[in-house]
């Protein structure tokens, strides 16, 4: 039985790593900590999760986290940039599920989130954990960013293109849509459900934090590229939605050709025929992605591909890098069958 | 493996069948029958259950029934009280999902559903599937009639009292709550998001088919009651909350005492500490119930039960079941953790 | 042009307030409020009522409102009781739509509010802003004490048998719906749409404030009455829906005369026919209230009553009671076309 | 007083006409018709427009119909087409809601919708009904052909860059977001709320029928564009966003100058600050546009525009039309003030 550490367990992240790992044969939560909620359990914040009987939150600390073979990090950006050396020096591999260590070049890093990185030596061993993409990189690997929730969608909509070098034009534009879970556990007035719920809208129009890790990541790939990305909230708990555009000289059939060969061996990444449309709801709570790819008279390519936010997009995808990292099955404890209705 | 068949297993509760059933390591689902469907694929129809491949709708018949260990009804009324009788004969045990085989007395289920029942002889032989009050006759039986969605939260949110011969008057006030699966995959206009979405009313005011059953069950077990039932459809797709209005001489501690000795060893019904009220949430997609009880300045006591309709209501009910009856784990298949946010 | 002062006007009873009052041809919005916003203009703080142009949030001040014929406190409760005394002394009538002013007994209201009443003097005066029941009181009245929005779905429910002396026990049940807007414009991690919807569940099922509310208004109508009452939470924006349980010797038809009796001269209150029910969009962002009477095979009466929770339950009501103060024409402003879908 | 008929009342655009036009003083709804509620009252079928009393929906005829000063065709596609010319030969001015007269050019209509139009010599005198474009033309004309929803938020979003040349790529991308009650009052499965809310999908991404009405009419503005448009449907009730990208040369300051100073004089149409985003509920239930303008590091213009699909995108704009074309003050009757929360 493999050890897992969870630093702060309350954000959603957390409560679904909670939740997923409960089905794991192989691992057992042993480290739980937040400090908010330090001395109570599981089961008293969480009654879904009742089932956890007595595992308790405990104060963050290195000497607790140092016993466990691998810890998550489902805490805000710059937690984990300044915790995860002590961790790895002492022999316990790290994924942090914010955005620390996402970027290969600090620099970027620094333009986009600010301030100096507390661990620009450990940038470069890190690995972007997108198994579809890294998956021998993140085998045995100690130290894992899991992607964010958009460049997951975005990375697995490009990628068979750039791969192949299909694109045209390195300008891509990114139209993503979020259920409000994205938002967090946050006591916002704007995500209440008398503003938030039947309501849409556009947020970070003139530039969201996702964008450079997009262009960073999907560049790396094959091509470079250059991407506008506009968020959008809305009116539902869990799912993402991006609407890719793209210019290529290949034909919709060719595109589509692309996508079912490039992912005819991943499991958990789907791709449907002409005149489906991938729906949120087909990876409600499970850790899949599903593809469509369209054109209309022009040349552009349409590219939609969903998410379940906070399992494919943060922590079932955080769980297939742990299965990877520790020598386990690789799909061990995601869910592959949504909840739908 | 046991060998397990579906009829009808394209509404609501057949499709919960199959994601439960896709997890279970002792059965496997050999026929799949629907008249609309036949010829289809599980996957092509649920794309967000593809992993079963190959696994085809066909036409409904008895003999490829016949095959199977045990087959699931998860169609309309009156359908398995015509067919339970061959399957029976030919050695296959049946769980009807529908109301058919819930009342131990024709009439009654003649003055609800109206016309002659076609299956009499079977009546006494069947099981009422509630496995919390009948575990003992269900393991091992041929017939049970799986209990309705809100007579299973209110008889769980009875049950204890009446048991304990607790209630000072036979009248009992149900106000039920339930999403709009309940409602089954049904092209009405009342149902569709502009209509039903943002909305709230009671319906059946004067009358629904659940209060026979919920009396007939109820008073089964301990006390005679007499059931006024209010349902009323919520603006979300699952989960069902009853709230009971019930006359006792118990004090609310000592009532509670009642729900939490009853129910201490029954690992899917939970009790709330006073102050907590069970949500709906807190069951979405699980097999469990969550009761909280209540009191106010009057001697009337409230108890508050949840549950998801389609789970606990419905199709995890009926594998929890099957499992008795086939001597497998009773808790095989079954979520305990919710989806949740 | 009367001229009209809302003290408190960024929760959704002041934002309603002056929705309404936009559309009034007799009264204007002189003086708005706001501590916390004092400077800034409508338009910039309410897009969706831009149409406002400058008129501004300032500091609270009794000078400032001195000023106005009439002034609305949309304040939590025990601001109005403090204040009211100075501005009706200036010749000022005073509407409160907290609870300052809903009891004519000071203890009942300490005892429901705690510590003591600022203005006991007024609370004699006050008159209770149930314009079906009270409306020759209102007419002329200085000071209103607007009803809650579960008790005036309540009260609606239960006047008319009461003032007929019908119900044959005092114990009532009054099982209570709300859409999320009831509880305010507040950042509250409960009622962010990926807690709150898709969800439901009681809430104060030990008791709740609005209980000795209704207690005391409805035995001032006729009976006395004990009123059990268990308010739950809806996924949804607006709507209140009670379900009210009562016993009578009357048949269900003469109750529902006695309905349709006592509502014929009412324009904003209906009885619908035998078989339908009132839902809550019928009246989403309308002044009125839709009532339907049942009865299921024993005595006991079913009432359920549908109102806007922001309008007939809060500001539309408590334009209809300026109306009536101010010597208007009782409905101007007030919206009978409800938004569905 | 004016006379009005609106052919075709059962539907969602059909009953906001009636909301609206219940508040204008005048005008008065004197034939209303349907094939299929016919002998009906308005009160009966839509119990939140109870106050239209004995209003009854008859059966659709040209003789009827005749009588009116105006009429609506609420109906689907090509009912208008066919019955125009008769009325307007007996002097009664027509506004079709569908798309039969939205294309000046026939073979554009014909290669979008099929078949041989019904009344080719009626589409040079029909009028697109967009005011802020058309006013001049709209007001005495006989025959307006009313935009489609989409296309209204996607004209009023491109139509001030056009008009200054300021696109400098002809093609333009419009990632479009629909509410629910655009599908229209249709009892289809996919639209219930167990499937459709909490859920999230692209539709239509090979090609939708606004596509070319986007082109045809935006490219009539002054420049050239050639349009790709995919639509998405909301898990909510009314709202359309329009999220358009498009090349120009203008930076985003230039851009939002361009905007403001295009719209100064229109009151329905409003442009939000820097750092603001429009949003669907600002505009619910009123016939406003709210526009953003934003701009990332690349040169690509990103423009969010808002409207309520039932009102500005249909119902209300055909009122607008009405009121030009009837020489009546254009804003009569026309909610400006959005129902939020």
């Amino acid at each position: 039985m493999k050890r897992i550490g969870i630093v702060g367990g309350t954000g959603y992240t957390g409560v679904e790593l909670l939740r997923m790992l409960a089905t794991h044969s192989g691992v057992e939560v042993t480290c739980l900590t937040s400090r908010s909620e330090a001395g109570k359990t599981v089961a008293s914040l969480y009654p879904w999760l009742s089932h956890y009987g007595q595992l308790s939150f405990e104060e963050p600390s290195i000497e607790a986290l140092s016993d466990c073979d691998l810890v998550f990090y489902a805490t805000p950006n710059k937690i984990a940039m300044n915790e995860a050396s002590a961790l790895l020096d002492r022999g316990v591999r790290v994924i942090d599920l914010a955005a620390d260590f996402r970027f290969s070049d600090v620099s970027l890093w620094e333009s986009a989130y600010g301030g100096p990185h507390g661990a620009p030596h450990l940038i470069q061993e890190a690995v972007y954990g997108l198994p579809e993409k890294y998956r021998a990189d993140i085998t045995g690997a100690r130290l894992v960013g899991n992607p964010g929730c958009y460049p997951t969608a975005t990375a697995l909509a490009l990628m068979p293109l750039v791969e192949a070098s299909a694109l045209s034009d390195a300008n891509v534009i990114i139209d993503g849509k979020s259920g409000a879970s994205g938002a967090g556990r946050s006591a916002r007035t704007d995500l209440i459900v008398a503003e938030a719920s039947d309501n849409f809208h556009a947020y970070a129009a003139g530039g969201h934090r996702h964008a450079p890790e997009m262009t960073h990541q999907i560049s790396k790939m094959g091509q470079d590229v250059s991407v506008t990305f506009v968020p959008h909230l809305l009116p539902m708990i869990r799912g993402i939605e991006v609407t890719a555009y793209v210019c290529t000289s290949l034909s919709v059939t060719e595109a589509r050709e692309v996508f079912v060969s490039r992912y005819q061996n991943e499991p958990l990444v789907s791709v449907v025929s002409d005149g489906e449309h991938p729906e949120t709801r087909w990876v409600r709570g499970s850790n899949r992605c599903v593809i469509g790819v369209y054109q209309q008279q022009h040349g552009q390519l349409i590219i939609s591909s969903v998410i379940d936010n906070l399992v494919k997009g943060a922590a079932g995808q955080a769980i297939q890098n742990m299965n990877l990292m520790l020598g386990l099955d690789e799909f061990e404890a995601l869910p592959i069958y949504a909840l739908s209705p």
